[in-house]
């Protein structure tokens, strides 16, 4: 069994710091991949830091990252889409049962039988799943997705997630030309949202508290941007969208967006605040309004993702890191230090 | 001007009592009626109680009704589906403005200039419209709705209101044979939602706290009834619903119902609680599922409602009281005593 080199947490309150981990021997249908760059995820800091306790205990040591970037080093001999130097995608699934409604329907986010990328059960090697803080990973085909060739790698890393993630409801909602969009939260997930509604040719809106945002938002393709905390302004675009994506994890007045909506528009949230949101009814029964929830994409969409990137050029914004600066660059996240995603040079993992 | 006889309310805390007051001559294209049945909703004693002062302030005296159904006594020279002696009916509109994007979409329930039967500013009069607690009401022909014969007449009264309300979410949310629909909340609009749901060919299921409301809800076309207080039952239909509709007004626990919902499925929410409902996000992330409203229904929409109850021979289930028992129907229907719906027979205001 091969070792691969990754950082690690021994514990909730630990830092992240080299290790080596075991990989499997790739099996018939499996993909072996040297990791090139990982994006940096909020989720991957939940983790680390069991903050998701009750519903999804982290198990230590934990090495997470799910917005991976490689190159393919190794196939199984059943495998069709790809060969050994072929650039490859790794998001935050790895398998799934393949037989389910949902996995049939393409939408192997809602198979009750996933297993994620890192932090679940290992069929394989027993153990949990290790994700893409790491120099390798081995994953079955179906699950690993082709890099356009024009995209830049560090960019793409993100896409994985906080691309799919925000393309997929956009998608879902019908969002197209002609259609009046707003995205609440401009970090990680909102700027692609941005990149995501402008390239679907959407009238696109950030919404921000802060107006320091604004320049930043109409580089990143937003049409118009509006201080949420200005009544005046937010009164004018009352009743006037189609689709609203809500990127804010924290608790906020969802009301105050719902109101923004037209007949049957929609706000979705992918954004999780762990607290419920009060929610006035008379918002969504006015003008037939609905809110909703959205998680990652299946795979085929994540390919659709990743090729409409290659058609618009689009990737995240990235702060390229070392691996080695980690733990630092969690503490900017908590912060919301960063513009727009962290990723990691996985280049940097050799030194160790 | 001619006058007709009405019961009305002189204020918040008066009961409603005989009076007289005015109608107008029709117009070209208005519909005169004389009215037959008249359902109560609850809203008529939200409106005469004014107990929505902040929205929809009450003006006194005050003669609700919104549930007409009547035989057309006088049309104007420009009316084209209607002549004397047809029956006729009437909902919670008679008018709207006609030229806004949501009278063009066949929505003027959403028309930002509409109409309410009663307690809204009356264009020919002055002051405020009447209802149809009322032995006559004059309204332009586009909201005039033509009544299948078939149909009990009585029975038909309460579809105007309570009927629309809910055949119209369960058919924009797409209800058809093969999709699991659950109802909660068995009253005046619950059980219109059970018979709806049952005729458009859907694995019906009633969500109930009461034990006693089974036979009914069975009989109404339930295929299945479940209590929501007994965990083992409910987490039998966990994630398997397509679409439920909620028509409680008072404040519930709707993320109970929202973990009922399959992937993609939406409830919507058609009874109305004052204060926000707290919703959890996770439920709505999962399954990718959306919480809605949706407010009665466009006028093209009721006419379709009017003929699909034809074609299914579907009324509401109705208590005919004569309307001296008008306020003791208030003082039962805050105790939701009555199955499904008062009708007032009109006939009865001749004897005042």
């Amino acid at each position: 069994m091969p070792n691969a080199k990754a950082y690690s947490a021994a514990s909730a309150t630990s830092p992240l710091a080299s290790t080596t981990i075991a990989r499997r021997d790739p099996t018939a249908d499996d993909v072996a991949i040297e990791i090139l760059f990982c994006g940096i995820c909020h989720s991957d800091l939940h983790q680390v830091r069991d903050e998701w306790k009750d519903a999804m205990p982290t198990v230590y040591p934990c090495v997470p990252g799910h917005e991976i970037v490689g190159r393919v080093t190794k196939v199984g001999p059943a495998v069709k889409k790809f060969k050994v130097g072929d650039l490859a995608a790794v998001g935050c699934m790895v398998d799934s049962d393949g037989t389910c409604p949902e996995c049939k329907a393409g939408q192997e986010q809602f198979c009750p039988n996933f297993t994620l990328t890192y932090n679940f059960p290992d069929k394989h090697l027993g153990g949990v799943t290790y994700g893409g803080y790491s120099d390798s990973i081995v994953v079955k085909e179906h699950f690993v997705l082709r890099v356009p060739a024009n995209l830049d790698l560090a960019g793409t890393a993100p896409l994985l997630c906080a691309g799919i993630t925000t393309y997929s409801p956009l998608r879902h909602w019908g969002v197209t030309k002609g259609k009046k969009v707003g995205v609440v939260g401009l970090g990680g997930l909102g700027h692609m949202g941005v990149k995501f509604a402008h390239a679907l040719g959407a009238h696109t809106v950030v919404f921000t508290t802060s107006p320091s945002k604004k320049e930043d938002a109409l580089r990143l393709g937003a049409d118009e941007v509006v201080l949420s905390k200005d009544a005046n302004e937010m009164a004018k675009h009352a009743g006037s969208f189609d689709f609203i994506l809500d990127a804010v994890a924290a608790q906020h007045d969802i009301n105050v967006y719902i109101n923004m909506l037209a007949r049957d528009g929609n706000i979705t949230m992918v954004g999780a605040p762990d607290k419920p949101l009060p929610i006035g009814v008379f918002g969504l029964l006015f003008r037939r309004r609905s809110f909703s929830g959205s998680l990652i994409g299946g795979i085929a969409e994540t390919q659709e993702m990743l090729d409409f990137c290659s058609e618009h050029n689009i990737v995240a914004d990235v702060e390229v890191i070392p691996i080695q600066k980690v733990n630092e660059a969690y503490e900017r996240l908590v912060k919301s230090d960063v513009k727009y995603r962290f990723s990691i040079d996985m280049a940097s993992l050799k030194a160790e």
